[in-house]
């Protein structure tokens, strides 16, 4: 048995099923022993941003890690912008990183880099697996690292010696599981629920495992109960919602909208979220958007086990038994004409099937849609994290393959889009069940709008000619078709409703440019 | 003025001249900056690894550097890659990397992360401009770091009040110019030349500047005179080949090939280039490539001035009157029928124009492009330099706006291609003169090859479906089109003579897809 073969039996041990691949060379024995050890399903990626999205969209809806497999530093290097939004939601991966064998490296062949400095800013955990014999504790040790609350990149660096390698058939420990979560101490519950008691006006801001459905309900009893307001951090890896869900809004992106979302508030109760920040600083507006002199409390963080905060806290203010309004699906009349942001936000709720994950990358012709489909059927919304522009497709990919019985809408503004675009291909691969809606207005808009608020009023030509991608205008459908994803342009609201009707009922993958 | 007008005027009075740029909001004040101070040219690219690898090469062909201009970590981090080949070509490029405003750091807001960390490794040298009052110099001491022998990556971190805060305007220092080149000590010319004349087996193993027309003279004089093997390492930045220029083998990729071409020398003479070794480790393969008990001796190293160094080689050995018998162009007659790598190079050899640029990613269909076609016209042949994969669409976009006047053929694999093929869009939108063949096997030939290198015989279903990129076929033609670039499929030598020639009759870019 070669040192890859006992990786790859650590690896299925932890529970890792999944490996999202890009290999070369120096992963041929790890490939083969994916063939000698059956049961992990293999993915192949055209490019590593789309490996390590994909690794992030699984972890996101099943809470365990995929694997990656990656090509020395700079495959590595080009999977690190999605592991960088895999980190900000607190997703559980497990990078699989072929290097030369350990006596070539001395040698400084051309693919020679510091592999460990370029995976440590975009890992919680790394290692180098120096010999074959030890191949498959590293592997157990990079799940457990991976497994750690609240959900950690683990990077495991695999020399092809000590891929290739015999050495006898490891004995495999009892595999590792997910930490269970610490608890908040007593003196933060009851904090929290001195606060909520106060009369003051009260925020509960919540994100990772609090804007999931379970820690929704618990959170709503509260809100129910003491009249505090439910806002999801602006950057939530997942949000539950929908019809029988406890609706919550986000805290908006612009600063000016998320000041005025927060004001007034004298207490914010943080839950797996941080006191809110501006994304990005401003020359004129605060960096910090909580309002002067409010009270920050932090119930519980990331890491700890917050379904639990939240019933105890709900159970110290007495809410435990109250009853939570919960709208129903109230589908609005499908919108005509032509194509506005609100309009297909109204499309996009009456049409999203029941329990469908939406990855939302919809940036400036987005703003409105989380507003208006609160009241689509019961779905999870998963959005960008880490502001590495480019994560919905590769997400989409991994979302899918976690949930092969639902259905994935990805929501995807075209210059985003464009940073990896080969996602489409492995989406047709694999007849994954996604419809990618493109929203085409040819310009990085947010950008223009940045332009504006950073104090720039007057975009010259030079800048001008940054932020368009216009001329050529890109032919998503050709893009689509030419990875062999079927694909269809809508110019109307009509005609748009008409191509996700068709979308949504066909198997595999549909992509349509809405053109704006 | 704000720091980034600093900036830009210290870029531009030390000769940068392009930016190719993939900004966010963080670089709102850098893109006024381009408008108010004249003379940058700005070059959008899609993602940033299109950004980095025209930089690298806009350097190559100019030996001078063009910044790119990149958002935050991530952005950065999707630029690594071509980066790392960058460093590897010896490439002067000036990265400008957007960061949060100094104060908003603490905030740890979502696109934070340690750009410095992942900098580093792909760096030569790595400064964060901490106020504006420093941001020309530190520009000036970025293409400082960049110009220094053998050229470097000099990456410079902008925080956004950096760049917006309002200073006065500086005084700029004289602009860097290129170090003047160190010259090898005269007892290392005299050690090779007492080599060169000891009758024994002797190579001169050329890489760097020794590749260029210029060095190849006086090698091409020390080989005539002295009997010595001229061969050029296997990754070189840049070969000047064709008609006029001194012939020079390169030493093969394949291990045992590499063997064979360097078997029997007891000499190696190194002129810019490292000591041969493999390109990976396999498990029964030497990693070093020299014959054993070989001597080995620097002439030069990549830093030196390695015109001077071969100049005073060659008159060390009395060759410098010596003449060099040079080929002249001499097609043969275009190759019909059925497409092999063999005759894909006779009608590269047959087509290529004069001083054409050619970019080579062609992998293993291209193994016999370089022995076949010496006697194409003057060009020359740009190479991958550190086996990151996807460089040579995004170089050609350098080459061909350094070098306005030339012909850019690139020859690229199709899995290569596939890694960036956002570059074609760039191509489409500066109308660049560039023609690329994609060689469309439709796998990853190289890995199939290298699955029985490293011994693994029997390839499995699991591992076999991470090596084929058909299932679907990838559409090269819709795919090119879709990006703006006018494309055509291939599928016998008649038709791609055909629509090769028309690709560099016409003025802008042109994709044929030669299907194998």
């Amino acid at each position: 048995m070669i040192g890859a073969e006992n990786l790859v039996r650590a690896l299925l041990a932890g529970g890792v099923e999944v490996c999202f691949a890009n290999p070369g060379t120096s992963e041929m024995h790890f490939l083969a022993a994916l063939d000698r050890v059956s049961g992990m399903r293999c993915v192949l990626g055209l490019f590593e941003g789309v490996v390590t999205g994909a690794a992030d969209g699984y972890a996101r809806m099943l809470d365990r890690p995929a694997c990656t497999l990656l090509h020395l530093g700079p495959g590595l290097a080009n999977g690190l912008s999605n592991l960088h939004n895999a980190m900000r939601a607190h997703s559980p991966v497990v990078n699989i990183i072929g290097d030369h064998a350990t006596y070539h490296r001395r040698h400084d062949a051309p693919l020679t880099s510091d592999i460990e400095g370029a995976a440590r800013p975009f890992s919680h955990w790394v290692r180098t697996s120096e010999n074959a014999a030890s191949a498959a504790l590293d592997g157990m040790a990079a799940v457990a690292a991976a497994l750690s609350a609240p959900g950690r990149i683990a990077s495991l660096i695999l020399p092809a010696d000590t891929a290739w390698t015999e050495v006898p058939e490891e004995r495999l420990p009892p595999a590792p599981l997910a930490t269970p979560r610490a608890r908040p101490a007593d003196a933060a519950i009851d904090a929290a629920a001195r606060l909520l008691l106060s009369s003051e006006p009260t925020a509960i801001v919540l994100a990772g495992s609090a804007t999931r459905a379970e820690a929704l309900e618990f959170a709503g009893q509260i809100a129910v109960k003491t009249g505090a307001k439910l806002l999801a951090q602006t950057h939530t890896a997942r949000l539950s919602r929908g019809a029988g869900r406890v609706p919550v809004d986000r805290i908006p992106y612009p600063v000016d909208q998320a000041l005025a979302a927060l004001a007034g508030f004298k207490n914010l109760i943080l839950v797996g979220a941080k006191a809110p920040v501006a994304f990005f600083a401003y020359p004129d507006k605060p960096s910090e958007l909580s309002p002067p002199g409010a009270h920050i409390h932090t119930l519980a963080r990331a890491e700890h086990d917050i379904p639990y905060a939240l019933a105890a806290l709900a159970h110290a203010v007495k809410a435990d038994k109250v009853p939570v309004p919960v709208g129903g699906f109230e589908p609005a009349d499908r919108p005509t004409g032509a194509i506005t942001p609100e309009k297909l936000a109204t499309l996009i709720a009456a049409t999203l099937p029941d329990h469908a994950i939406v990855v939302d990358e919809s940036i400036t012709t987005g703003r409105a849609f989380l507003p208006l489909t609160g009241a689509a059927r019961p779905h999870e919304w998963l959005l960008g994290t880490g502001g590495s522009i480019g994560y919905a497709m590769p997400v989409s990919i991994g979302a899918a393959i976690a949930c092969p019985d639902r259905k994935v809408v990805t929501l995807e503004s075209d210059g985003s889009g464009l940073y990896m675009p080969q996602a489409l291909w492995t989406q047709a691969r694999q007849n994954l069940n996604i419809l990618t809606l493109i929203f085409a207005n040819r310009k990085y808009q947010i950008l223009r709008n940045e332009m504006q608020n950073v104090g720039v009023s007057n975009v010259g030509p030079v800048a001008s000619a940054l932020l368009d991608i216009d001329k050529p205008a890109i032919d998503w459908v050709g893009l689509a078709r030419s990875f062999g994803v079927e694909a269809f342009r809508a110019e109307t609201m009509d005609e748009l409703g008409r191509r996700i009707d068709a979308g949504l009922a066909m198997t595999g993958p549909c992509l349509i440019e809405v053109v704006l």
